[in-house]
């Protein structure tokens, strides 16, 4: 698959990448082709350092990163998200674009969901592209840091909402490839709101228990 | 600690009676003085078989066991949340109550959170209850069948839930006394919408992804 991953929201975008690009084409997206090209670079020299099988990942910026990927991640806070999908557009037809945008704000030192009219950002993404477009929301409850080391064996799940079926399959396949994450079907598109929520969540409990960023599994 | 366990909604009364029965003092309570002892009964009968230390059970109608109680455990379906704290309201005084309650309708095949006026049932109960008790939300997001299935090991969080710092922290005491079941703090009483909302979310997944009843684990 050619996956283009476009920002590195708490660096899950770079995590998917390494994990990503022994199997895949890895394109990294950004407003600036150097910043995209030196992210690619700085990911290719981890993968490199981690193991001798070569690995297939390049930077460009966001409209030719879109245009050249089958799977586009979009790993921006939700604020980046109206204009980074402005500028895109012209190159969307038929790829899957995967939705990992929490909106969120800091509420004294804790951070809270905050909704969008649409009912979660996944659902807003899909009014703003085509419908040739297949949306998915998924990845918002790994934790990137974990994602981010390829040493650590990963057990986590991912939940995965969307409504177009043949888009969630094909992301479901996509995280099958990644060791130690099972993928599970969470539904409609419209159920994204309880996934993206729980990114709040996680990390508030982790700052309130003193714990490292957590992931979820369900047992 | 005396425990009063009011209702056994899925079962997780029974459950959480099971395995604080050999350490605590249980007081099933039911509408109904007969059905009470019934429940402590067979809950008894179940323990006697499991082990030969002795457990401390009985059975008594809902406002005598939240008289004798320190701590009273709620878990009844939300429509019966009102008439029960009715029942119980001249028995209050400065126990620790325990909201296990989850408002939420059956939608097509799936389970939808559907949250009172208040936020969440927790903080109805909080309303509904005398100040001098203390209101907790815990074990919403734990399978009942494995917690009542004394052969099976446990691995699982409880997120607590309450604006009450001691009475949240008897009942992350409580919890440590289950063998394999972490308790985390949630935060503040208003914090509980979203573990209430997780309920609804698991029995949900479980469905979609043909998997037995499914608890939680942060990692």
């Amino acid at each position: 698959m050619k996956i283009a991953i476009l920002g590195g929201t708490g660096n899950i975008g770079k995590g998917l990448a390494l994990r990503w690009a022994y199997e895949h084409e890895i394109i990294i997206g950004s407003r600036e082709q150097s910043k995209a090209e030196q992210l690619a670079e700085s990911y290719a020299h981890i993968l490199r350092e981690n193991a001798t099988k070569t690995c297939n990942i390049r930077g460009v910026e966001n409209d030719k990163a879109v245009a050249a990927a089958d799977i586009v991640i979009v790993a921006v806070p939700y604020q980046a998200l109206k204009s980074l999908v402005d500028s895109i557009y012209p190159c969307l037809t038929n790829q899957v674009i995967v939705s990992l945008v929490v909106p969120m704000e800091k509420q004294n030192s804790y951070l809270k969901y905050v909704p969008p009219d649409d009912g979660s950002a996944a659902v807003e993404l899909k009014r703003l592209v085509p419908d040739t477009v297949g949306v998915v929301a998924a990845f918002h409850n790994l934790s990137a840091r974990k994602l981010c080391n390829l040493e650590n064996r990963l057990d986590y799940d991912v939940v995965v909402c969307g409504s177009d079926k043949e888009a969630k399959k094909k992301v479901m396949r996509l995280i099958e490839d990644i060791n130690g994450v099972r993928p599970l079907d969470g539904g409609e598109i419209e159920d994204a709101a309880i996934i993206e929520s729980l990114t709040p969540f996680l990390i508030n409990l982790a700052r309130r228990n003193n714990l490292g960023e957590l992931g979820v599994k369900f047992v």
